[in-house]
């Protein structure tokens, strides 16, 4: 659907724009909607791209469409612009989305367009004081807050007056000191008669979260209380903010981001940092503890050397065994780490999660082993005993990779560590060198 | 905040229980708001949460309750019922979430409480006909949808009447055929005089998915045109649904999941499915390539066997030099993958990506191959030139797996494959061969 009405404006303006047809191409783009305009912009080629942003007339429009872009686009745009214009197109933007798109930028670009917007500045300055990933970071002071003793009927004018307010399907209600007491949604306006005040009907003591909530957590409440937004309070319960559903969308989407590159053994940051050695740098702590892990795994290895120098067939089955450990147990702690975080995974019932871990695990490690013994039989390699030694082998490191796996996000998680800790490099390398342990025993014992 | 209200509900209520103090602990649960009761329920022990769930009065309560539980905790009460009195809590659930209970539930299970709804069951069974994963699976039925020649002042009544629908912050307009033509929201409602009909002001061709629409798309469309609820209509645009954003946010965290798991190389299935047999054939696949990939691995080692029986260090070596490989090559598939599924990577800007992980990793490599030279070097293993071997060789390796890690989502994505597949698994078996006989042929030329 969204597709096809983005698509379809896109080969109609760069039809006109390719002919230069400009008069064509800006009447078609104020009949669209800015999301639809964002799509093409997401899509075209820089020039084209210049060209048709060019095309929007108002910065009203301008900003809406820019608050819909994805980061690179918007990045890029903004860097073609006049810090003055470029000002004016933030300054229409919903205020919560202008601090993010400045948040964004280069700190001395970001000054010059904040310097370049006079005393509009103030507002998007107080946003951009509260720390990143907050409720006050993420939030729009643009509300509707009405004082208790109000009628029904003055709080409907007030809606029709100034109804622009982000998250207009709620009204706030507050005490003279700007204090939170109450809600009231629309539908419960205009359910009741115009002569009720507001304090009759409002639900009393709202859900809420305060300015130095983590966004994360807002999310959660948004989620659990099934709101469409969630006023934002300060310590002392003065309403400054909201958050809106698709505030806690765009904060869903970054924190799945982090679990996922987490897992991985990365951050974040990797997607907007450019330079080599910021990216190298990012991704260098879980190499390095994976690195030292090796070192353990090449001394191990060492004091095997009579071993390895008579059957040499051991090295040859040393990356399978591994790897193959290492994939299971990643399975594991993805699978782990993940339902953890869900909450799909309910750790009362920790004796049936492990006896499943342990089951599944077994079975793959049986199969796995039987295969190789078969194969290392068939190929005819190592002394006589050498096919029961690698099926020992892979049996052992895939379970000790499955127990690790399971095992070590549950314990951070239950010690209070971010499970994800719990991590591609971590799991993989601390399964090598116990893998590369039993292995090297089980040769010893029965070659 | 949440954590608060939960955790307090949940020690009041405790306390009442170990008491016997039924009828107390009946009235606090009757003030409560019924996620706090969800949230106290998703954290006791099983017989604590049965006998709290009896307190709940009403099936209504139940039903609200019920929705907003964690899955286990759902599938756990849901056990311990009567199919007649199970029948009776989903009767009063919002009918996309007893949809999805009965989807989750076994399929017994669910067509025992089906049959005991009798007539209630028709609208819960049209639901469970859509393919799952689609718009018509998760939509709701309840809407409100009025004829466009209807006056603002009996669509207010309307309102009043009907407001309990799903998103009735929107009032969708329809012909006489119930075909989709318009949506407006009761703000603007509000705005309106009282004489003006729908269709004076309404928004016409409104953003809409339809029945066979994959939910990922539409929770696309929905956080992209910044709407709280899009309208779901058949193939004929006739209006039979309406998907909410609170059912968008459960799909966001669900597709998150399915792809963290996709890259470890299993499925979602995973954490639902009970059963070893079962757990292990899903995560049998990307293993069983993996084991494939790694019998190459031992053909290539063993054409080496001579250099390797030499020296046979180069074995000592071979786990930190592929395992590292491996490491690298996940982070560059999960950055990748990753920021194609959230659009931050913008693939137009290739050269300028490539470039990017290129450095990156060629910065990376050079780090760790002059620190295993020298910890070569000092631990004095194998050859004159044996430190120039393993650091060329874990040069060799982490710039492969940077490729392949890199190239590997690009290139699947290029061709119309879901980029995740290049998964764990993948990525390290591939690295892994390739590394070793990058490894391999290193040694036998310096050596």
């Amino acid at each position: 659907m969204e597709q096809s009405r983005g698509s379809l404006l896109q080969a109609s303006l760069l039809r006109f724009v390719r002919r230069g047809a400009w008069s064509h191409a800006g009447r078609l783009l104020e009949k669209s909607h800015p999301a639809d305009v964002a799509y093409v912009l997401d899509r075209v080629a820089l020039t084209d791209r210049e060209a048709v942003f060019a095309l929007l007339r108002t910065p009203e429009m301008r900003g809406d469409v820019l608050s819909l872009l994805q980061f690179a686009t918007r990045a890029d745009l903004l860097a073609g612009l006049d810090p003055e214009v470029a000002g004016q197109i933030v300054k229409h933007m919903p205020p919560d989305d202008a601090a993010e798109t400045l948040r964004e930028l280069p700190q001395e670009r970001s000054e010059e367009i904040l310097s370049s917007l006079g005393e509009g500045a103030e507002e998007l300055e107080t946003l951009l004081e509260y720390p990143e990933s907050t409720a006050g970071a993420i939030m729009s002071p643009k509300l509707l807050a009405l004082p208790e003793d109000l009628s029904v009927e003055s709080a409907i004018d007030h809606v029709r007056r100034y109804g622009d307010a982000d998250a207009s399907f709620y009204i706030y209600v507050v005490d003279e000191r700007q204090y939170l007491v109450g809600v009231v949604s629309l539908r419960q306006l205009i359910l009741q008669p115009p002569d009720k005040t507001l304090r009759d009907f409002m639900t009393t003591d709202p859900i809420r979260v305060t300015t130095d909530t983590d966004q994360e957590e807002v999310a959660r409440v948004v989620s659990r209380y099934d709101i469409l937004a969630v006023p934002v309070v300060e310590a002392n319960n003065r309403l400054v903010g909201v958050v809106t559903v698709d505030d806690v969308i765009d904060v869903m989407r970054q924190e799945a981001t982090e679990d996922i590159l987490k897992l991985a053994g990365t951050t974040t940051e990797e997607t907007t940092a450019p330079g080599w050695l910021r990216g190298a740098w990012i991704r260098l702590p879980w190499l390095v503890s994976s690195f030292v892990g090796g070192f353990a795994g090449i001394a191990l290895l060492s004091t095997f050397s009579d071993t390895l120098t008579q059957t040499v067939q051991i090295a040859f089955f040393l990356p399978i065994i591994l790897g193959m450990g290492g994939n299971v147990g990643n399975q594991c702690s993805t699978v782990i780490v993940r339902g953890l975080a869900t909450g799909r995974l309910d750790v009362r019932a920790l004796p049936r999660i492990l006896a499943h871990e342990a089951g599944t695990s077994a079975l793959l490690a049986l199969t796995f082993a039987v295969a190789l013994a078969i194969f290392a039989a068939g190929v005819g390699f190592g002394p006589e005993l050498f096919p029961l030694a690698v099926a020992l082998g892979i049996f052992c490191s895939i379970m000790i990779a499955a127990s690790v796996g399971t095992l070590l996000p549950l314990f951070f998680s239950r010690v209070g560590i971010d499970p994800a800790v719990a991590s591609g490099p971590l799991v993989t390398t601390s399964t090598d060198v116990m893998g590369i342990l039993a292995f090297s025993l089980i040769a010893v014992t029965i070659l």
